[in-house]
């Protein structure tokens, strides 16, 4: 396993991480979850993801069961959960979502019982809250971090650059800790917020990265790829219901699906190439970028953590012909010539 | 129910609140009180109010007890109390009031007990308090929100617009927390205050209200109109021996007395006009004023918790027009024309 | 004369000053502008009051000359003016009021060029200015103190209590200087901002007060006693087409005139008691509030200035017997309950 | 002449200005410079725009000289110029552009020389400059304002959300002022950046937007309409050597393009309907934004001025129901839905 810093602090994350969304506690049974931790932890991954809002607060239960079963050391794991974005417990009452104070300090002492740990390394807004100000989000995080020891470190998760931006100047100005790690959603299919939007804050914030959704909920697997108008029996899209899934469904078959299909198919070739399967491909892409601290991954079952896993020994095999070659494929991203000094 | 945001703070309450002013632990029974939190919590109301002065510290008792009783989660309510005013407990010490950095902590930390809670959501100042440095003050509200987890956020109660816009200013210079809050005495024949002179408070500072006595004392129900002179036997003002109760006997039926019973008689063919009860027209007309979030209400029985809430229903039968009618007879606010812009 | 501190700062004015309102370049000629000031001057009074809208720049160009002309050394005199409400030159341009940084800057440098000095010793800001950020306002009167040296201290004019403390907060926290000194409209009939709104203002922020209109425009010298329902010929508010005046004279004989009439004439009882003629009362009075700094007085004739001045002597014959009278007439100012501790 | 706040700030300017881009000091001669700004004062535009870049600094001295000729009250009119992006004298000297405070400092003070002025009223950042510290940036801002006075305020061109925020940051944190005002390409082909990138912007920081290119350089007056492959002989397109006018002429025709051109034939459509020229619609779409505090227009002849001011009148022409037809045709901005609270 590699591990990285995320983005300019003193912490370590796997370049891999394992994600609970969707399966821990949810699509998959516990002994499953506890079979995927135990091949990730055996594989050397130390990042587990999760949030208040998976599987309706299930999956933090679930993982919180594996890491006491079995007998993981503190120290050895780096844990993250999520507020904001739909309640935990499936219900979403007045003031126990969003960013307020109030549900960052009452949610995270929820998600620590879940997950009966008494704190989290790393403390994500899983989305932003454009109602609260954000000296309020700020100031929260910090007292959970810093007065109530809940946490090491906080991020956000699909915000914008400048509401990054707001936080870390906020945080400056006021002699608080600003976030240290977005979660974006980045893969081959979607790379301009990573690469387009935030390109000034890795250096200048020190911002590291942990992205999800390195295969766009399979696509890039290419076990979409012959069939193009409807999900094939049993797939994740034809049964699921969360919203994320429900979503993908209604869209799949149109314009923007089928113009990323074949993007897939034409990727294939370049996959081919190197000599690894596509799915391999995406992840490898994924880590080859320096920005990049750690690449949440999903598994309802142990095989697939060990594929995954197999993406670190492809990534020099990206030479830079091959991005291009990529590239040219899916689009590079081009810098305002500007700021390109 | 409608929930609005405190001023501009993330927390969300609800339109109508419920007040243990006079009643809880006081003039009702413990029955009654959990019969009205109850109809309350039934109605979608989430903003429960008391202070450390109210029945001598009772209100807080009966209120934190009920909370046990009904099994009401913690991060589905919003609870607040008040300090300074009148101490607890029926006894005035020299230092169990004020708004001194030691009433500030141990009078919270009383008030904590006696609702047996961990923290409240929104701590009060009920009264500013001119001997103490507002520096002080502003530090120690900061104290016990963000060292002692004691509090959310802070207001004030019956401040002059100088006094919450000095706090503004000693929060900022110093990197803490200002008031997100006032509650003020806000009804139809008493605007000047909410409208004139706080005017700039909602924008500049993002300050919210919580407003009390929507019915001034019941005047605005109309059911003093028929007894100008003396109070009606059995009346609130007939028994009472709160000092505020007294201070209304003893003006019942003086000038300013007749004044409003003047205006209020006027109200009332507004309301057959509009087609509701006095006191719905006057609850619906705070509701329609932008910067009040909540009107704190008060009941001595679960209907009329079910009564107040049907004013949320009237608001918008306060049409531009009845609304222009309702300042011909209790007068307008007249904005300083320098200021006017 | 008695000389007085400026608020809490360090400079000193005479307790009674000279205003150029109305007259200095308006309703008196040159060669009397002269002998007011050089009364003035020779009766111990070194504090000169003028405006960039007064007389439409005119009564800075008239007091700019007879300064030059009467040879008076800069370190005896106190020279003030205004910007906002009104432009100078009877020109209103787009830019050239409010209270921008661009019109500060360069309205200053107007005035100063038209009075003929390198800097005034207190720069007002006329009236507020609601649309401008406070934050750009006390900057830019820092500036031309700070950095252009053309004035040494600033103030504000008929702002309200919340306006002062908040740009003095923004100057605290900015490191800069606040408004040293409000003028306000002040006198035995209009009390209340005073005595009421800026109650805290003087001790808290160290104000000083420099008003206006001691004899409320004339009312309070008892000439208009005798003719409440026109103003007599030959009178100001006969003639004047300033815009304050037209305001006066357009509520001539109206129900809020009539009823200041009523007190005035009560007034001229007490007058009589103590032996001194109405406006002496009058001024003395103003003389009488310890926070007042200095009383600005007008004068069409440096007999005028002779007679004002003689209200010194009678600060002290208003004894404690007396100013209950006054108060018995004219209404005393409430102060909050709550707040007199 | 409608005149509209600069973003926060209380500097006034006129919804239409006049930029000098292109144009004075350059294509056209000096007496059409002279003849439309004299036709723009006439009209009330009271905002003149240039850079040091404009002309290779021909445009600063043009601009300059009329403003001498004409005998402009400095307090009437409000000048900006700009820094970066190409050096003034058509020469690029290793430190005669970007933002260091080398340039910054000795650029504007060039750029006073060639415009024969004190001071400019808002001093341009042309386009961030990614390899000098925001701090740097910011700090020499303040110099050339608070110091120097060679400016009343700062703002920025061409940045993206994150860079303003973080230059809003600094100064928040340094106790400085901030950029109050963007100048970004905006006009119904590109609405991007200006309705979704800087969305918060605009009640967060109190920023104001001086738009450019309403036209998108001609495109949008729909003379290009009928020569879709190449400029038509005598266009701007076909003889200029500015660059932009080269970028824009490389890609006359191609997909993109012509993607406009399609746009723009079925907004005659609409503007038919509406009874305006095409250029009218697009100049009155620009101010219809209440974010616009003004709308930067170019002029080589003084009919074209008053021309541009008739699109003042055609802004309540855009209805509702028009403003939705022309987002169904050049595309309206989806705001992301995790912000549209």
């Amino acid at each position: 396993m590699v591990y990285r810093r995320l983005g300019n602090s003193g912490l370590h994350v796997s370049a891999l991480g394992l994600g609970g969304w969707l399966t821990f506690g949810g699509q998959v049974e516990n002994d499953t979850t506890l079979a995927c931790m135990k091949q990730a932890y055996d594989c050397g991954i130390n990042f587990f993801d999760t949030a208040e809002s998976y599987a309706g607060g299930q999956s933090e239960i679930a993982m919180g069961q594996v890491i006491k079963k079995l007998g993981w050391k503190r120290n050895d794991i780096v844990i993250s959960t999520k507020l904001n974005w739909g309640g935990a417990n499936g219900e979403v009452l007045v003031n126990n979502h969003g960013l307020s104070r109030k549900h960052i300090i009452e949610g995270l002492r929820a998600s620590l019982n879940r997950l009966d740990l008494e704190y989290v390394d790393i403390i994500y807004a899983h989305r932003p809250d454009r109602l609260t100000p954000m000296e309020e989000v700020v100031r929260a995080f910090n007292h959970v971090i810093e007065i109530k020891g809940w946490a090491m470190y906080w991020g956000t998760s699909e915000w914008s650059a400048d509401e990054i931006v707001e936080a870390c100047g906020i945080a400056k100005q006021l002699g608080l800790v600003g976030p240290v790690v977005e979660q974006p959603f980045y893969n081959l299919l979607s790379r301009k917020k990573v690469e387009g939007e935030f390109q000034r804050l890795y250096s200048r914030f020190g911002l590291g990265l942990t992205t999800f959704s390195p295969l766009k909920f399979g696509l890039l697997s290419g076990k979409y790829n012959d069939s193009p108008d409807a999900p094939p029996a049993g797939s994740r899209f034809a049964k699921g219901d969360d919203k994320f899934v429900n979503y993908m469904r209604d869209n799949y078959g149109n314009k923007a699906w089928q113009d990323d299909i074949e993007k897939v198919r034409k990727l294939k070739v370049v996959a081919d190439k190197v000599g690894i399967p596509q799915s391999e491909l995406a992840l490898a892409w994924c880590l080859k970028n320096p920005n990049v601290s750690s690449v949440i991954t999903g598994a309802s079952k142990p095989e697939q953590v060990v594929e995954n896993v197999k993406a670190l020994q492809s990534i020099d095999k990206l030479t830079p012909e091959i991005m291009a070659e990529i590239d040219a494929i899916v689009g590079g991203v081009e810098l305002d010539p500007a700021r390109q000094d």
